[in-house]
């Protein structure tokens, strides 16, 4: 069960109908999920913004990289001309060339792509080698194309799916998790959904309650422990029509949902937020005969309710993740316990 | 009094002696408050890394803009040569010049300076124009050269104080804030000491529990509301040996700390977060006749406490702003609460 | 007589009517000269991309640091917003507040401003202080203010004047200096426009010719020459419909066009390039009813032909500066020689 | 013949040994070529900053970014731990996942690595698409392989060959270039190596001489054209012992040599410096029993002179591309003429 169906409500705005970050509209997720042998614990999940020719209707779109011990792929272009050409996907840390070249294959590929002869492929990834034989490196362009095609809206498989088969949060199992905030008509009525891939420590918080103390499982009293490091992506999407700069502070926000779990950004963990936004009337297209592209952009000053947005559905999304994943045996061996939730139920319990 | 002493303890790490940003060896504070008439609410707090001749002997240091909507000085000079060469002056917003004047008078009029021509001022700053006529621009070079005469270690004064003489935090009067914490011997028994001067606004959180849901005083439910504007400056200092790149990486913790308070970086908010390490073995001095700086550095790894530590000290000093702080009438009649007390702690006492 | 008067043309674009700035419609410029006795030599230059209330109706901006040694005020902001809201104040080093004040003063006071608590002053500088008594900081705010009253439209006055009387350029007698193209109408037909306050090092290239190495006038040879020191501001402006993550990239290449005259960037340079887009159709009106801005903005693959232009007007305006600029007696008797056009024509023809 | 064999020489510093990137102790160089029936013209270039295994004992280093229209991999990693800890690789567009599978592999494969599980993979690439079936990315792994297990020290290759093998420069064949500067023993007596990979455009300038407008091959004059796209691949290695911040500035003034060569940094162009310092002193160990780094590091003021030799050696790397190429006849038949030297020289004459 999520989150909320335990009653804990994350913030002060409301989600949108499935809680996803396909309340976003035209968002679709899909995932591939390799659980093969004793070893083989990792996976693909696939965001896409909207269901065209990404290539040729391009997205605008922002990076932020919380913290870039990473092998995040697609950074520069991204940033230099304010949008994204290709879905975005997550992997494991030394399957971004795989999915980066699946990226690539899916672009060429596409009808009305026959003479692109240049790809950004946008991976993200974080780091599953504790449970996963992730030096196998057993993600397959294969898997990257099905996790696209398998893509659809309405409600996105949490926990141990996808990019999240093998990831650990907290010393605990992680996974993919996702939530979403509609904000009211009065500000706006955009929606903002997050979907993150949890592989991050820190001192575990849900909803305030100091979990991670209560459970005595944080790092850093005496020694550096392991399950610190690690990384987080998340990946927000929005129907605000936003250029790429608002796109980045929006995207800076998502670190300060991660905050609020408990998360530190330690220095092994790659975090990096990517924001889009879906509106079609800000979308890029490839090659065109105006000189301009004539858009309503959404003024600075209206911002604000979608950082907090931003930072409610990251929390929940990453909360999400870890009430969703499930115990999880891998290589040699290793097993990460799911989110002990008849130790964490009483404390959120007597923290309320 | 502070919120440590209402047996409320933020995170897992143990403060430093006096729970302050001087708990670092040599870290020394003043302030010059400017309480006069019905319309003067205003100040300036002066933060020293070290009581010598700071431009002969710079320290290493690093600004994060957590969000730039502020008009602090001296950013691109520490950026690009990863040191700080004058004292840290906050202040409120309009008066940036006047004490980036008065740093470089002290600058020139230092024993050993006869020859400098070229001084990078470092001044941070909140708009505290609600209770202050902050138009009439009442901080002079003599303020921001008494709060720095008037530095000291030791205890530091919190609330209506110096620069926070008149700001507003999450709707409640604000100010100066300082918390630190104290590594154990075996991360290497650095300090990490953090100033702050709050403005800014949110859905605030008090140790994790919802207390502006509680008191249903938070923005963005039907229209936005002016209090989650505004802006936040923290400082933080360190012993450990960092250069100017682990130091950003350390500055950017502060805006997760800040998080934690529910603090959500409003698009008005000007949000800078300050980091230098105090530790001698890395200061610069300003000319050499030797070719290099022999340094010992921390490395990478060593990190992560660190950003615990920044991430911790900075929560708990926002809040000790909030409780350190009382009531404050000003211009035209502006009148400003200071957190409720009688409210607050039994919030505080059902989430516990 | 400027460098085309004899003859020499910079690059393959058209200039416009003035070859200045001021040939971007509705920009004006202003200077306050300051040779008073025998020790000050220095002014105050403003530019204004508009003739109305800069604050109510602000212009997209960028601010590139193309070497941060400098104490240039207003980059956050413009970096986080995207735009400027005050004229473009350039000064000495140590003026730096008191322009700042200025222009907060001349913001509070304008028509339609009463109400207006933070504004953010964007000043420019490089350091005079070889021919100025710097730290006598003789800039007070009713030269900055006299600047921006005297900003008229047409030719623009270069050389020993405004911030440009006491600079010095690759060791000789820098200044201001202004250049612009306009882009063929198949182009788009836009106007780039350059001034520059140079104050900079390196080894002298005039139109290709050499002629740093031919007076055998350059630093780092065998020690380094303070001449290489100093720095360069450099303002662009444009009637291309640009936001700010375009006017980065434009302002980017203005470092370019400071690296074909030879320049370096060292490391004492404070070097940065403020891009500005004028057209009326991308304003960003302070307050609105509305929550969008509609804007018809440049696509990415209409830049190149103006970053061509902005490389070639950078640097025929530096040049300017030389070429206007006129022997300077100073500080402590210091004097700085004129460009000694008698020994660089004849290597300018022997080039050619 | 280089450039300097036609007696041509760029600048005011020495040049290495070599004139070439292996002039800096340490570095090696390694080309492999695929030009394979009508379509196929690609290839890899593989720089490694020491023998050694570069994973554990890594280097400090800087990506800047000129124009980031670009796919380079590893940027973030470098950006925030600043050190690169694999080969550098540089390739086509297309091939950059191939690429970074193989510096993978090849690193997981160094004895002593059997435990890595994350590796930042560093790979630069420019679009050969109009001479080569990029389509096809018909560079393997293996190739990559090659390149490592090649790369030698002495002199380099250029021209045709490696990661040059297709590109295009200005209009005409371009390919890899190197140079280098060796600063005098009074100015620290470092040397400065740089690589570049050209397929870029601009109005070309060979020594200051207007080559471009000469020849009358210029874009820009009243439509774009295509050859000014394209990108730039600048790789600096330096003994100088520099840390990453100091490194990046070091980047940025690549650009400024590319700026000497005509080039402007065209919107499609992907231009990317990537700077190492080699100085073993500054080597960071990948596990450590020390808590600290200790280092020796150049001081901020002793930076200029190596800024220009940055500036020189990748102006005249850039030309020794231009002039070591040979016309190449590709993908669909298409051809692209070797600069043509008979014109050129004579042109080079005149302006000198």
């Amino acid at each position: 069960k999520r989150i909320r169906d335990y009653g804990i409500y994350i913030g002060v705005l409301k989600t949108g109908k499935f809680n996803a970050i396909t309340d976003v509209e035209g968002v679709s997720v899909g995932h591939e999920t390799l659980v093969e042998g004793d070893n083989i614990r990792t996976g693909v999940t696939a965001i896409l913004p909207h269901t065209g020719n990404i290539f040729q209707s391009k997205v605008p779109a922002a990076i932020y990289i919380g913290n870039g011990f990473g092998k995040l792929a697609g950074y520069s272009q991204v940033k230099e001309l304010g949008n994204i050409e290709t879905p975005i996907i997550l992997t494991n840390t030394l399957s971004v060339p795989a999915a980066s070249e699946a990226l690539i294959s899916y672009t060429l590929d596409l009808s009305g792509n026959e003479d692109v002869r240049s790809v950004n492929s946008v991976v993200g990834e974080t780091n599953d080698g504790w449970l996963n034989d992730i030096r196998g490196r057993h993600v397959q362009q294969e898997h990257v194309l099905s996790a696209i095609r398998n893509a659809s809206s309405g409600p996105v498989k949490e926990g141990n799916v996808g990019a999240g088969t093998g990831t650990i949060c907290f010393g605990y199992k992680g996974g993919i998790g996702t939530s979403s905030r509609v904000l009211p008509k009065s500000l706006g009525g955009f929606t903002v959904g997050v979907l993150v891939q949890t592989n991050f420590g820190g001192v575990l918080e849900i909803n305030g309650a100091p979990v991670g103390k209560e459970l005595n499982t944080y790092p850093y009293r005496d020694k550096i422990l392991n399950d610190a490091d690690g990384s987080c992506m998340i990946v927000i999407m929005t129907d605000a029509p936003l250029d790429a700069r608002n796109l980045e502070r929006l995207a800076k926000r998502g670190m300060m949902g991660l905050a609020k779990t408990g998360g530190i950004a330690s220095n092994g963990s790659g975090d990096y937020v990517i924001a889009v936004s879906t509106n079609e009337a800000v979308r890029i297209v490839h090659t065109s005969d105006r000189r301009f592209n004539t858009m309503e952009l959404l003024r600075n000053d209206e911002m604000s309710p979608l950082f907090l947005a931003a930072i409610e559905a990251t929390e929940e999304a990453i909360l999400n993740s870890l009430f969703m994943a499930s115990t999880m045996t891998g290589r040699d061996g290793h097993q990460i316990e799911a989110l002990p939730l008849d130790e964490v139920l009483p404390i959120l319990k007597k923290y309320r």
